[in-house]
């Protein structure tokens, strides 16, 4: 017989987890939207070159790749692959559709991507990404209602000590200069860099003189940039005085960290010149979501103003973020922070079965319950009452709807509240009034 | 430059489509969750033996396989697999957590599936499924709840015009012994007979004959299986006539057909012996959804007691349904059943930028107009309020906030409605108040 575990980095969803996976989405959605963001979905897969070559080296290595159709063995070439993330096939989409959206178009996109990573906590090879963008300006209010926006969805989630890393590929392209990393080497060090929470500062140096950079160089990064627990303020007035040729950056942030405090990202933005991010293509503000009790962040993202160039011919700017489903789910899961009723059983009532001969007669009943809005489940077999009570009871149904002979033929229905045990019969038009109460008393009560 | 398409048999969706796409997925969610279903969902890729060798050998051709993990190249062998439907991996699930789920247990799942079959009108490659399964009871009650439900949907989303066909692989079973095809060619037939609508009585015979039946029993099977326009009531007397031998599955179609008529889908459900279905591993019966002006099914289902034991090692009795989304939207798109304001404009709002001046002003407006839960779009570039206005307009929101200096100074902010273009200058504190009042104002007018 085959396994029967889901493929590995994989998981199923029960129903409580999904519950818990939608409570999230919706609230993700809802502020999305109220930040004009609007919906858009790409498919699972896209052909393989357009995904190769647009994250970087390190990205390439970790893309699933489809045999080409019609190749029935379990061997052969490749022609499609599993998206990696979701702003490269909005690049693609920004290119093909260009004509037919908005100026500003304002994206948000919640779907699973798929990266064949090594899996650990909360690290899996197939995961669901939200992310927001917004493309088509060069102005820092674009980087300010993102942070805002994902701000918002992690306050309205219950989030209190989260704060935003900030930085910017251009502060980050004139430290690796000043330390001595040559420019092809960049994005290596880039790389390097992202991994400090993963891997500590005799990581990333291993890692950046493997990657061919001078040791001399990788120490003088490391030092460069570690924030030495200093304030935004004294960062900028470091790096001002180092960089005053990179002004313009220095200049970005600040005026990001000063607008944002217009919004509910108030007082969480922090300039932190370690801030590395390990994707390619990102050319301007890059940012990441911090929680005390996460290695690794909810999210990230930044701008992009070259990437839809490379599918369009020439350059739309962009900015956008990614909030992670699965990290967030860990740590409100670990913290409690689900609301008590996400995750509860599904159905309010279970009609019972008296006899093969009422069936009718309780698909009937069902079907007047749920006219009314309630959702109903149906005992299929002609149990002993007693058993299919014991079977609501497990099930955590607050009520349970019967109709026996005596009671067919009396036009009535009896209704039992499975938490008291106490049973009411009452004429069958009374039964879905009689049903909305007893569970909005249930909900009160318990 | 790569190409900008999606790959051959995919699609992307913008904003339009995402909201036609989710108004009908919420209908969906809303009527299964009160016929007491329960979301689930499962990984797209399975290890490659999971699918393989479950739904038969016209689907096995169809999968799309995923390189192994490390095969950096284009080519390699396969050892995952997307999904092709979503009831294998409800078997595996079923398997796999056994112990966690309830003896009855009824499940939804709405998620895409990957088959490569060549596209076609309503035919991708990714495609979204709508299951519904009910597992644990050989009782009819499952057959007639699954009907009832998916019924109950097509009523809610509008369609007037549809009905269920219903057979029992049994019956078939019967006819095709009857019409002299050896048991071992029996799916084949199935296979063939499934394709009735699509290539019609000759292409069928064909098909048959080209899987190595007798040409005398292709022609008898499409005798036998013709329905001739008869009711259902003169097609069960014809089939216990000529198969009294299998009366079970004649009383099993019986019962569904009665059953169903104290449900949503009374006066649908019509006996139809032609009916085969594609996949091998139903048992018992099987049924479709048709719409006169459709090829092909908006769904179909039927059950499978066997399945889950391939994966548990002792049987488990089940039944599902499955709605096509996209069959489903290119009917409603066609017959122009969606309700007008569902695909309109995103935002409710756009707060206008005077002057780089007054970017965190304007940010501050957004706010307090998001705070009121409205939706609201922000132009991020200093560019003229004409230029500004007609972005708006092209976008179609309803209405432009916007605080020029002397308003800043003054306390108030200028509201245009930009139907009517019309403005109104008032203090702050009222904004998104008055804001609210347009917008109901304009749902009722325009």
């Amino acid at each position: 017989m085959p396994s029967t575990q889901p493929a590995r980095g994989t998981r199923d969803f029960l129903p409580a987890d999904i519950r818990r996976r939608e409570y999230v989405i919706d609230v993700v959605r809802r502020v999305y939207e109220r930040y004009g963001f609007e919906p858009l979905e790409t498919p699972a897969f896209e052909n393989i070159e357009t995904l190769v070559g647009k994250a970087g080296d390190e990205t390439n290595k970790l893309i699933f790749k489809i045999l080409r159709r019609g190749e029935h063995e379990g061997t052969g070439p490749a022609d499609l692959a599993l998206r990696y993330d979701l702003t490269v096939p909005l690049a693609r989409v920004m290119a093909e559709y260009q004509s037919a959206l908005p100026k500003y178009f304002r994206r948000y996109q919640i779907q699973p991507v798929w990266r064949a990573d090594r899996p650990a906590r909360g690290r899996f090879r197939e995961f669901y990404q939200c992310d927001i963008d917004a493309m088509g300006s060069t102005s820092p209010i674009v980087e300010v209602e993102v942070i805002a926006a994902v701000s918002e969805v992690l306050t309205t989630l219950g989030f209190q000590d989260f704060h935003v890393r900030l930085n910017d590929r251009r502060l980050l392209s004139a430290l690796l200069a000043e330390a001595g990393v040559p420019p092809p080497l960049e994005t290596d060090a880039f790389v390097a860099l992202d991994k400090l929470d993963k891997i500590g500062p005799d990581g990333v140096s291993a890692e950046l003189i493997s990657r061919g950079i001078d040791p001399a160089a990788a120490a003088a990064c490391l030092t460069l940039f570690s924030t030495g627990g200093d304030s935004s303020e004294a960062l900028t007035a470091r790096l001002e005085a180092r960089l005053g040729h990179r002004r313009e950056a220095i200049q970005t942030v600040a005026t990001i960290r000063a607008l944002a405090e217009m919004t509910p990202a108030a007082g969480r933005v922090r300039l932190d010149p370690s801030l590395a991010r390990g994707l390619s293509y990102y050319t301007g503000a890059i940012m990441e979501i911090a929680v005390p009790d996460l290695a690794g962040s909810l999210g990230g993202g930044g701008r992009y103003d070259n990437l839809i160039g490379m599918f369009l011919g020439r350059d739309v700017p962009a900015c956008g973020f990614s909030l992670g489903l699965e990290r967030i789910i860990v740590v409100m899961t670990e913290r409690g922070m689900f609301p008590p009723a996400v995750g509860s059983a599904s159905a309010d009532v279970m009609v019972a079965l008296w006899s093969e001969a009422s069936r009718a007669d309780t698909l009937a009943l069902a079907g007047e319950l749920r006219r009314s809005g309630l959702r109903v489940d149906v005992y299929p077999d002609p149990d002993k009452p007693g058993k299919q009570f014991k079977y609501a009871s497990g099930r955590g149904y607050p009520v349970v709807v019967l109709a026996g002979d005596d009671e067919r033929n009396a036009g009535t229905v009896t209704v039992r509240n499975m938490r008291t045990s106490s049973q009411m019969t009452l004429p069958r038009a009374d039964l879905a009034a009689h049903v909305s109460r007893e569970l909005t008393r249930e909900r009160v009560e318990p």
